[in-house]
């Protein structure tokens, strides 16, 4: 039977976690292990100041559930160390999450961390995300897609290193056109900080922005979306800039 | 005058961030935006659920020093639009990190996560480390080549999209062979946690481990430092596993 694990970074609450997990049981044995809190924006943060807890949910056949009180990532960390006491994993799923993690969103995705981190660890991981960010968003519509993309991953080798970033378009399910292996799209949050003042005069500052994605590759993720196709981009953990080393030559001395 | 913003993960009160400043400021106008608190491990985290706070701790001529309640990446953000109001920064400085960020590192690294966030905003930006965890480490025996790095970078164009991860190792001055371009070593934590019993009974785990780097390239970061040379990586936020998508082809549908 398959060994599954289900992370992602919306917190034990999400209503896109519970799609998935409804997705994944018949694949084999879940263990679903998400924060206890919302843990949106925190990229591949793990907790080092602090130690981690860890409550069991609920157990009934082939599957587990916890809360963590880390970051997503810790909760792939924790999940396949305490919560699967090393048993082999066969599959790590991530999400669903509620909202884009395309184009630069990735870097700062909890969602995409927990899967990244699972892909460090060898293990076949993808993180899914509906471009919806509200939290009652409508995941049944992809669920087709995202059992099918699941089936193909399970049938075909992954590359070594890579895990997969997919994005789902916010449309019903008839009018999505398909599904794409993409590029990361060169596109960019326009930020701001809106300024307040707390009840006894000091600053402070939310952070604020709008996504700008003008002019963006034809085989991006963030084209694939705009024409109603589910994106699914490779991405990689080794961060090395390899076409920028023989341009730094200078900097060896 | 230059514009320079420096940032880190220690936190403001860090001697590494000290070291980092002193060799900073003759090189131009100095704005240093640092966490209130330690940041480590916050890899490329943003705050999304909670307000930031910034303030003014020193002010000088061409020298400006805040903390923020945020993290590595906030502060850069923060210091960009709110410290420095949007005006053209030249360069970005992260560090010096106590304890390395070779490797996979890189990933959790919230020191890089600063560096890196430069980078997306089109800055030329560098992340310092040392390989010394000791909050009282002797970074004075590699500022001469951490300000000579900084001169060549001044000098010459970063490829775009990429930031700079130097890791330095912790050896005398005179026992530094040299400077290296390298590649991000494919090596690992092998991670355990562990449990303990807080007074009420309950479990909780500390995440330990320890680095694995036995079978790293020649050409990479770890050996590197290995044989005393200080490491430089060029890194990108663009995450694309670029050899894997035509391996995924049976995904497109």
């Amino acid at each position: 039977m398959l060994n599954i694990l289900i992370a992602n970074d919306d917190g034990i609450h999400a209503k896109g976690l519970r799609s998935l997990i409804e997705i994944a049981r018949p694949f084999g044995n879940v263990t679903v292990v998400a924060p206890d809190s919302a843990m949106s924006g925190m990229g591949h943060a793990i907790t080092t100041n602090r130690p981690l807890r860890l409550r069991l949910l609920k157990k009934e056949e082939n599957y587990r559930e916890y809360s963590c009180s880390g970051t997503p990532v810790d909760c792939v960390k924790i999940g396949l160390k305490v919560a699967l006491e090393d048993q082999p994993v066969d599959l790590i799923l991530s999400g669903i999450n509620h909202g884009s993690n395309a184009s630069s969103n990735v870097i700062y995705s909890g969602t995409m961390g927990a899967a990244i981190e699972g892909s460090i660890e060898g293990i076949k991981s993808i993180g899914f995300s509906l471009l919806d960010y509200d939290l009652d968003a409508d995941f049944s519509q992809s669920a087709d897609f995202i059992r099918d993309i699941i089936t193909e991953v399970l049938k075909n080798p992954i590359p070594k290193g890579v895990a997969l970033n997919v994005n789902i378009p916010k449309a019903k399910k008839e009018d999505i056109k398909g599904v794409r292996v993409c590029t990361q799209a060169d596109a960019y949050w326009i930020e701001e900080y809106i300024a307040r003042k707390d009840p006894w005069g000091g600053d402070y500052y939310w952070l604020a922005g709008e996504f700008e994605s003008g002019n963006v590759a034809e085989d991006s993720d963030v084209r694939a979306l705009e024409q109603n196709y589910i994106a699914i981009v490779p991405v990689q953990h080794n961060l090395t800039a390899f076409g920028a080393i023989e341009k730094l030559n200078s900097l060896n001395k």
